[in-house]
């Protein structure tokens, strides 16, 4: 019976159904020379999420410090403390972010971002991170070239 | 050192990152005064994720059957039968839907929807749903009132 209609008496019914829990998750992969280039391009990688990254100038800076027990930890810990600063008031969003010092015998990071207050007016928005997981999270570190995966909540 | 950037030398690295595999999923809940009911609530449900589902005109009709093992089945694969219509060219999207035969002795439903081949100028573009899952579905039948819930990737 597939084909073209001919009743016309088909009423519409009332809805009865409504949509719950979308949840959702994008992976990050960054790289670069070595392991702390790769932690520097995983976090830019956050942020590259979350605005078209570059409608974001250098006007300030901000300083974040991780720690962990294992690289993966540090990792987690790391992009944790820049989603923080990003997440409470005055929003910041950072375009460039550079580690100080990238201690892996202790599992410790200091880091600074540059970039500037979220503005919608002038940040398109992107997509919210909601939180960073441990979910299938890879470190790879090599001679000449380092990398790693992060799935993001958003 | 957070604050103001005095540094006029930061320079913006390379992009070495991607983003991969988008996943997300959406729980469609529906429910209706029986099983039969619920069931057709929840196939619009699932066309009402992928487009503005008052834009679709009732211009044609099309049919399906589906067949299960249990109710669960019985489920999924009335909703794949309905998603596999949209799937395919011409794509049809579906408003209406009405079970016109719910054995759930035998787990055989047969089923008809009502709606036009979908259009961008016409339908606006939802979400693609590419596929129904089994994740925590739920089917709950109760004596005035049945409901079922069914994830949907995304």
């Amino acid at each position: 019976m597939d084909g073209e209609l001919v009743e016309e008496n088909i009423s519409i019914p009332e809805k009865k159904y409504e949509y719950l829990d979308h949840t959702a998750d994008v992976q990050l992969h960054a790289w670069g020379k070595d392991l702390k280039e790769a932690f520097e391009q995983c976090a830019m990688a956050m942020f590259g999420y979350m605005t078209t990254i570059e409608s974001v100038e250098l006007k300030e800076v901000r300083e974040i410090h991780a720690e962990g027990d294992d690289m993966e930890s540090l990792l987690f810990h790391f992009l944790d403390e820049f989603l923080f600063i990003f997440s409470c008031e005055p929003y910041f969003i950072i375009r460039v972010v550079e580690i100080t010092k990238f201690d892996t015998e202790n599992f410790k990071i200091d880091a600074v971002g540059y970039g500037e207050e979220f503005d919608l007016q002038k940040h398109p928005q992107g997509t919210e991170v909601k939180a960073i997981t441990y979910s299938a999270m890879q470190i790879h570190e090599e001679l000449d070239k380092s990398e790693v995966y992060v799935i993001i909540d958003i």
